[in-house]
Order: structure tokens, then sequence, then C-alpha cells
């Protein structure tokens, strides 16, 4: 089953005209049949590739390197038929001599059919890792705030030149600048005044297209335009004719281990269309340190670079196609990541983010262009990035807070990001501090033999008999289960500890039951029974531990933060917790676990990927940009491997719920202990 | 015979060292010999072309494709041995069976002797349209401005990072330069206050290698920048400790028919090397109008942006070699160039130049890059383009006027440049009005059978001994003529009206000189006998029609100019001419001819080529390049088509010298009228 993005009626017909068009293109020669295992069928000729009839067909494969044939990522396997291979390129002996081969280097000799791998279909949207905020535009307008968003658009009809009149045409349309009252179409432009434009830059690619376009709209032009922080304006493209509609931004989240990228209208602020796939840079290493050796230690930062703007570009491909949009139109994009996943984005060396005393290249980043970040966008589009705090406190969390919101209530709240790693940050309007813990990123399915994201076919939650002690699981989608994802996963362990399948220390007690199993990492807990032994889910000794070393370092990191701002857990009005888990995180489980604090359930407020609402909310308005910064200003970074008592805060949480049971009341409870 | 530039003794040991390393690089393998026809011989080893070869050996050749096979340029002719040919690009059958190969392309199979034919050889230097201003640094002092060069330095000693103090490297920079209180060092650097710089653009280039550096210099480090005209400061680059010197800047003159470009220390502000070569674009058309044809409806601006950057880039590359200077330190560049040179340089459509209303793309042009520029310098260096006054009166008038210093005085000056075409511009420090003459490029050489620049071999002046009228010559450089140069044809056809070999309309007499006989073009009078009759030098009927119709146009603009500022020749204080000619052209002869108008010998001023020393005062001072837009803002352009009366004024000077003698008092005495 291959997972498309929603289309809604209008961008659906836009949708099709654009694929008429793009079979038009590709239909030249003879014809061939092309037929997918399991129904659909489409024409293909011998000039096109697999690949990219099967695009022109609305069927998209995973293909970070754009259909180079150098990621070796969209397999297709073929079960009949003759076919021309171009290269294998990276495919092993063992997958050609299966049939198997990349659909981007490979085009039919003869009607043919093929199988689609699941790994290979690109997956979009569905329940990965977005923003719980379904009305976008709304929550934008809930902080008081203009849509001011970073690509702006002013329209001008410029005098008609003349022997008397005979000024360049690069001249002629600062002049009009200068000259304007009111810049912005009916939207309301913050840091113009009414002495029109004065300080705009013109970059040579800009000026490069401007003689042709003057006279193609008979010196009648729409300038698009971003405001950089030197209170310069930077000119990102011009149109022929008035054009206040179709221009586009993205909203860009860089997970360690997930990439979103919400499709944002700039003139309405409406999301068109979010896409979400795997970081494949998980191939390098699961977590920040492992990236930052293999970008430094392996020279590899460009392969690291190419793999994640490779996955971005192939959801923006993908926008692109299905809403007939063209690359000029999409003129700005909000990159919100951690500090390495930032600096990697930008092909900036790491290597000082993880040396002594931890410094990144930039924490505040200049306004770059399209073209500098390799995006398949506007080479001129204003492409601007997260402010990081600090090494481990990364833009991705200044987004977060700026969503979250607590930087505009005087109560204290506690924010939480549980992703591939932790941060977390307490503060209200005056102040905020925040550290990293080093959880892991076992909560995104890292490190757990059968973890995954809290996406289709993942358990999400499960409960146990209290007499049999047989599970009972919930999965995402419903179906056979494919895996474990965070929440089910503290629901596992809470439960086992409830019923004395496992210890205070996660180890199993192998007498209780027979799902209690000798595994190739120790005993284990059969979840689920398969047909296939291969894929019974099981939750090992080694799981348990990585579970458990994750959640003492979250729950250490919370507790040395508030002892370094002099505070107890009472004081805290309110607690964000953002990250993956999404809605599905259970409170009073993580609470049990002893991962979260022990604080009424009415203080928690559940808000999932708050850095990709942070970044479409900088992304729609310059104020909430310029906030940005203010938040990342005021945040004081606290090295909790440097303050000491870490080790110690530490080692007391390695224990379900902590070795100090004061600090879980409600847990003693329910527990019973 | 190859010219190489003048080298002074410190650079020639940089040199040697330079080219020792280079042919250490190239020495691999086992060596042959590689003979030049006339003496020399080098080393060449299989793995080297012959184009490389020379070059490491300092010979340099024509190649404005840069050895890559495309430009057919760079010929030699095998006259001994065996050579491997990898292309043969455009050389046709016949070249090929000659035994010429393009050295580029070419290896040596066994020891192998070579004859390198004149044309293909890199001229470089002589007296091709240089200044006559030597000691430029003397001059920039004269305008009372300080050294404050394109590209600046300022010398940084950064806070060491720590725990505590762990900002972002970037932000380190930039809270330096906040601080810094006198920003250049030893030099005073305008439009920078106590405050410090705290409006700097970093691009994101320049961020890129920012951490490696920074660590390698341990935080002491020197950055390099230019300040834009809104106020912003560009970061060019950074070098770890402190670096005051070693940076260099181009002065570029970008002629319809030649290119010169001057090497400059932008901290002494010394011109460090000259070279000059041909502007490649001519085998695409003499004049501007067959370039911009060329470009538009040829869909040739690719074509001529690339030979012209090539040839630019071919002299870069000598002076990078020659004066062991890499690419990273020439970091600043100055074009000064007509509109249609200057628009071409950039790749800009020069349609609208050639379409009524003539309007160009830029008039004034932001501070672009070397990358931008594709120039073989600093990717991020601070290009600077002079601005132009419309589209025929272009950037090199407007430097030309800047080195003239007609604008700071009070009296009413005429500026002439008299180039591929003519300018005229009258005005003092008050007001400049300014027109172009059509006069074509037959005082550079074009349309003129034996027509060249006043280079090597040319004959520069003549004289026709009254009694015999056989003419003598005298030759640049000395030895057998090559070709006769403007200052040469001017004599000439002076001598021939008074001796009666001519009429007043140019028309030869053939009863007067047997040296007067029947050629191609209709009669010709043979200036010179050569061996070969092939190189015999004669001035045509088609010549005389062409210099006078040159003369004409030039006559008539300044007329027309005079008649619309409603002045008569006797205001005029000072008549600046400028152009090819240097110091060669004889005021009188050109008096005689009805060229220049009849003032008096010492109100003329020759200034050779004003467009390079004005590039130069603009690269070395950032005041001077702010008079330079003031000087194009106070230019009123006089379109000469519209004004009405041109015809009349261009026939009436179809005489020599004038159908009108009133206006040459001194011609007619001279010439017994």
């Amino acid at each position: 089953m291959l997972y498309l993005l929603n289309l809604g009626c209008r961008s659906l017909a836009a949708s099709e005209l654009q694929l008429k068009a793009v079979n038009k293109c590709i239909t030249r020669g003879d014809f061939m049949k092309l037929s997918i295992t399991g129904g659909k069928f489409f024409e293909i000729n011998a000039d096109t590739t697999i690949y990219e009839t099967l695009k022109a067909n609305g069927m998209f494969l995973v293909s970070p390197c754009g259909g180079k044939g150098t990621c070796g990522k969209c397999q297709v396997k073929i079960t009949s038929g003759g076919a021309h291979v171009k290269a294998y390129g990276k495919l092993t002996p063992e997958e050609r001599e299966a049939g198997i081969t990349l659909a981007c280097q490979t085009s039919a000799n003869s009607d043919i059919q093929i199988e689609i791998p699941e790994h290979s279909k690109l997956v979009l949207g569905g329940k990965i890792a977005i923003s719980i905020f379904k009305d976008t535009a709304a929550y934008l307008k809930s902080y008081g705030t203009n849509i001011d968003p970073l690509a702006k658009r002013v329209s001008l009809v410029l005098p008609l030149p003349s022997i008397q009149d005979n000024i360049g045409d690069l001249q002629r349309l600062t002049h009009s600048l200068n000259d304007i009252a009111v810049p912005d179409m009916g939207i309301t432009t913050v840091g113009i005044t009414n002495t029109g434009i004065t300080n705009m830059r013109f970059s040579h690619e800009f000026v490069s297209t401007l003689m042709e376009t003057l006279r193609e709209g008979g010196f009648n032009v729409t300038l698009s335009y971003s405001k950089t922080n030197n209170s310069v304006f930077d000119a990102i493209s011009v149109y022929p004719t008035a054009r206040p509609n179709g221009r586009y931004g993205l909203a860009i989240d860089i997970g360690t281990t997930t990439v979103v990228v919400y499709l944002v209208d700039l003139v309405s602020g409406t999301v068109i269309d979010i896409g979400s796939t795997y970081n494949s840079q998980t191939k390098f290493g699961d977590d920040v340190i492992t990236r930052i050796v293999h970008a430094t230690e392996g020279g590899g930062l460009a392969d690291l670079r190419n793999t994640v703007v490779g996955d971005i570009n192939t959801i923006v491909d993908v926008f692109k196609v299905k809403h007939t949009i063209t690359s000029r139109e999409v003129e700005a994009a909000v990159i919100s990541g951690n500090t390495t996943m930032s600096h990697i984005f930008w092909g900036l060396n790491p290597a000082s983010i993880r040396e002594d005393p931890y410094i990144p290249t930039v924490n505040y980043y200049p306004l770059w262009h399209g073209s500098d970040a390799r995006l398949a966008i506007n080479p001129q589009a204003a492409v601007y990035t997260s402010p990081s705090v600090a090494s481990y406190v990364g833009g991705d969390i200044v987004t977060g807070i700026l969503a979250s919101k607590m930087h505009l209530s005087p109560g204290i709240a506690l924010f939480m990001d549980i992703g591939t790693n932790a941060e977390v940050a307490i503060g209200n309007d005056e102040w905020i501090m925040t550290a990293a813990c080093s959880a892991g990123p076992c909560f995104e399915g890292g490190g757990i033999r059968f973890g995954m994201r809290a996406t289709q076919g993942a358990i999400e939650s499960m409960a146990i008999d209290p007499i049999t002690l047989t599970p009972s699981v919930s999965v995402i989608g419903g179906g056979v289960p494919a895996g474990i994802c965070g929440s089910g996963m503290i629901d596992a362990i809470v439960e086992f500890y409830k019923h004395g399948i496992i210890n205070q220390k996660g180890v199993f007690n192998p007498a209780k039951t027979p799902l209690i199993r000798e595994g190739v990492d120790g005993l284990e807990f059969l979840i689920y029974k398969a047909d296939n032994p291969q894929r019974d889910i099981v939750l090992t000794t080694v799981d348990m531990e990585n579970l458990i070393r994750a959640k003492a370092a979250i729950f250490a990191g919370v507790s040395l933060l508030l002892r370094e701002a002099g505070l107890t857990l009472d004081v805290l009005e309110k607690v964000y917790v953002a990250g993956g888990f999404g809605n599905s995180l259970n409170v009073e489980k993580a609470v049990m676990f002893g991962m979260i604090p022990d604080l009424p359930q009415e203080k928690y407020v559940f808000l999932g990927n708050t850095s990709i609402i942070g970044a479409y909310l900088a992304l729609m308005s310059d104020e909430l940009r310029k906030e940005l910064e203010t938040i990342a200003s005021r945040m004081t970074y606290i090295e909790l491997s440097v303050v000491g008592g870490y080790m110690d805060e530490y080692m007391s949480a390695m224990f379900i719920p902590h070795t100090d049971l004061s600090k879980f009341p409600s847990a003693v409870a329910v527990l019973g202990l």
C-alpha cells in the first residue's frame, strides 16, 4: 500500500491536469504496459524509466538522490517481462539475483510486471511527527500578529521608459519602490514606512532576468522580497503583471530521525500539504553524536548534507507536481532542527559541537538563499533558520517554546521535547533555563529491537491481563503490528512492572510467565506472536535497559534544571510535552515509569511536533520570527555534565519509578508500593 | 618573440619558486625534451600537455577557454617528434595537414620540437591601452583621499570560548566587530565609527569555513570585507592570525577591442603588474551593435560572456602564477566598460540597449561577487562596476571623467574618449553633458585593412617626402611593421592630403605617384614594401572612407554637444583626449584632419586609457567610488540622433578638414588652403 497525501478537490483537479501534461511528455514512442503486482498498470515507453513512469502517475518512490542511481533506495522487483538496466548502483549480487533493480535506472523492453517492496514506497503524511494544530492559520492569529510572511510581495506599475526618461531598468524599479506608500497588497507589512522601500539588495541572479520581465509585463510587475535582520530588504523574484497570489513557503522540521515539511500558502497561511519521511541520515548512525563523528572523522559531511537535502527535496518535488507549483513560486523556507541537524543541513562542519567547550559555528543564522540551501525551490528564496541556544539545545527547541507560548505567560512552565534526544526548558515570560538530556533515540524506536515511530503498524498502547498475564495491544491503523512505538513501550514497561514481570531495575522474572523466553539478547517478553517467528514482536532485556536509561536521563535533566532554577515541582503550572508521542502518550503511565514529574494530569499539555508548528509561525510572521530570536537570547543554557550532581540524579532515576518514592506519590498509590 | 610582463626582482624570486613547485608537480614519469624553434627547451612528460608545460615554464599561450580545447587559440606547429593529440577542436583539415595542433590537447610521445605562431602567443603588457600614469599611487594621493580600498581588512583577537562563554563562532566574530574602535590596521577606513561594525552580512560560503579558520588561528583572525551602497558591510574572507598584507585587487577595463587588467596591491596602491589582450569577442563582430545582435538574435550572450571572462581570467591566471598569489587573496575588482561590455560581462541581455528608447538593464550596479562574475578570484570578492549614464555612454566614460578631474574644476573642459566608439563630454564642476558618436572602431584598427592597435610593430607616425612622395615610418618597438595604428593613420591621411595624394574627400589621385596602385579594394597607397607582397602595408580607398566617416562622426558629436550646451569652442579651457592613441597622437595633424577642434595645442591633455586609471581609483578609495556615482548622476545624456541637426553636422565634416574652413584657421594656415 502506498500512502499518498490527502488532496482537496481543487488541488486534485490541478494535480490531474499536471499529471496529464507529464504523461503527454513521456508518451512518445511505442507503448508497453507496466503492471504493478496488486493491481494498477500504466503505459511505459522505452525512453522513460520505471521511476519516472511511476512518478508521472502519482506513485512516488523513496529516492533521496533524486533519481540519479546513487542512493540505491528506489528498488523494485521485476517479476516478468524484459527490462533495460542502465546501472545497478549499490545493489548486492543477491539482490540482483532476486530480480531487484533500481527503478530510476531501469526501463522496459516489453510489457513488464513489477513488485514494489514496502521500503521503496515513499511514505508521506500519515501520523508521523506532525503538529496537533490542524487549523494553523487560526493558531497564528491567536498570537495577535498579522500575516507578514518571510517572502512578501508588492505590485508596481513603473512609468514607461522614453528617450527623455532613460534610466536603467533596475533604477526604474528602485525608484518605484522608493515611492510606494502601501507596499503589500492588502496585507500590512511590518517595517515599511510611507517613504517606501529604500534599502533593497538585488542579487546578480535577480537582475539577470529583469529586462525581459519588465517588458513582458509592460512595466507592470510584482516583486517578491524578504526583510533581513540588517533592516535591508532582499529582492527574491520579479513577475510580469500584478500577481498577489501563487506564493508558497516551506516549514521544515529536520529531526534526527524524521523530516517533516509543510507546504504553506503564504497569502492565507493555509497548510496546503504535509509530507514527512525518515531522515535517511540514519544509515550513518542513529543519534547526533554518530552523525558528527561521521561528518568529521569519516569526512562524510557532504554525504550527510546531500542525504537530508535529498529527503526534503523528494517531498518538495512531490508537492510541486501535485499542486502544480513551480520551483520559483516557492519563495521562502524556515528550517527548524537541532544544532547538529541545522549545521549539517547547511554543510557546516559540526566537529566543534562535540568537542569541549561545545561551540557551534552558528547560533543566529543569517538569512540565506534557496540556492545556498540546495533546496529545489526558488534559488533566491529566503531561507531562515531557527536560532539555537547551544550545541545541544537547538532551533527546534526555540520554535517549540514559541509554539507552546510558555514565554508569554507569567506562570512557570516546564517544556519537554522528547525526540531522538530530549531537551527540557523551565521558565516563564521573564526567564527560561534549558538543558539537554542524553536520552538517546529509543522513544522514536532507536535501540529497541522492534522499536518504530508512532506510525501505521506501531503498537501504541498495551495492557496485560492481571490473571493470565497475556498482553493485548492496540495498533495504529489496525492489523498486524510491525513494531512498537514510544507510548507502547512505556505502557509495556509499566504493565510489566505492575504485574511483576520485571523488577524495579527492569530485570525479567522468567518464573512469572512462559511468555518470557530466551532470545538473542537474553530474556525477552513475547508481545505478539506472528505467523513467521522472525516477525514475533518482543521486548528484550536490552530494550528494558535502554528504556530505563532514557527515562532516567530525562528525569535527571528535569530535576537538575529545577534545582539550578532554585525551584520545586509544585511551582510548575504547566508541563508542555512535545515530540513524536503525539496524543497517544499516557501521562499516568509515564509518571508510573518515572519518566515525567508526578504532577496532576491537568497540568500536562501535549503538543506533538512543536518544531514544525514553530517553523510555520516564523514563516508566516516577521514579528514571530523576531520573537524566536528574542526567545533564544533569553534562554540560559545549563550544561548538565558540568553543574555537578548529574550522575547522582541519574543513578537515582535508574529504578521504576525512582529510588526516592516520595517524588512519585501517585505512582506509589497506583502501584501499591 | 614572446612578450612577458616585466618582473621586479622580488617578484622574480617568488615567481621562480612558484615555477619550481609547478615543475615538481608535473615531472612525474619519464621525461622527454620539448624544444621551441628559436632556442628554448624544457622537460615534458607524457602526462602533461604542451600547453601546461609551457605555462609552467613561464610561456603563456592565448587560451580564452582556459585550456579546455574549445577556443582553438593555443595553436602550435609540431615540426619534429611524436605527439599524442586528444582532440583537434576547431582546427581545419588544412591546419591539421600542416602539423598544427592545439597545445592544450597535445602531449609528447618522444622528444618533440614545436613552433609557436605569433598569433598563439599571449601578448601582455607592452604599450597597449594602458594609462599614462606610471605612479598610480601618487595620482591617487593627488585626489586628497586616503587609501580605503574596496576590500578592507581588520584584525581581531576574539575571546576564547568556554563552557561559560559558549556563543557560536559567528556571534563571537560579530561581537568583536561591534567592539572594535579602529578597525583597519593603520589605514583609515571611511564610514566606520568608534562603535564598531554592527551591520555586516555573512554569506553562506563565508560561514562554511569559519569553524576551522577560527581554531587554526587560535581565535586570532583577520577579516576582509567591503562596504556596500546600502551602508551594510559584506564579509569576504577570514584568515587565521593577523594578516594585514597579501590582499590584491583588479582594475579591469573591458573595451570593445581590448581588455586591460591591473593587478593592484590593495595595501599600498602599487600596480604590481599589467596585462592586456584583445577582447576575443571581436570574432563575433567589431563593434557593440554587432555584439548585441549576436547576443540577442544569435542567442550568443553566453558565448560573448564566456569569451571576455576567459580573456580576463587568462590574464589573472598568469598574474597568480607569476606573483605567487592565490585566488582567495584577490578580494576585489572594479569593472569599467561601456554599457554593452558591462552588460555582457555580467551576462545581462543587452537587447534593449539598441532598441528605442535605448534602455540598459542597469546603470548603477549593485556590488556583486567574484563568483557571480565568474572571475578566477575569491568567490566572495567584492566586484564593483562603474556606473553608466546611458546605453551609449558607459562606465568607462564615467571612470574617464574621474581620472581626468574635469569634474573638479570650474573651467569648462571637453573630454573625448576615442576607442572602438567615441564618446564626448563637456562640463565642469557643476554640470556635465555627454553624447556618443558613431565613430566605429577604425582608430583601434577595425575596418582598416592593416589597422592594428598602438602596440609592437604598429606604424605610429609617418611623414611623406615632399619631393619624392615616398613615405618614412616610425614603428613601435622598431623592426618590420606589422600594421598601422590610429596615430599613424591620421598622420598618413593628413600627409596624403597635404601632398595632393588624396583630395578633400579622401579620393586617391593615381597620377600623383606610382605608390598609388590598384588593389583588391580599388586604389591603395603603398606605405611599406615587404619581402612578401602579401605583407605589403597599404592604406586603401575603403580605409580613407572609413577614416573620414569616423572623424566626421566625432567632430559632429563635439559640435552638436557644444550647441546643445549653448557654448562655443573658445570657452573650452581644456580638452582631455583619452583612448588607445596614448601619447603618440599628433594634435596638429588631428586638427588638420578635422577630427578634433582647432584649439591651441596647450589646451590639449592626453590621458591614454582613462577607463583603467578610473577603475584603479575606484578600487583604491571608497570616497572616489562614491564620487564615480556622483559624476554619473550629474551627467546629462544627449541622444544625438534625436536632437536634430546631426546629419548636417556630419555631412559638413565629411571633408578634410571640414566644409566650413573658418572652423579650422590653423589647418588653413598650415595646409595653405
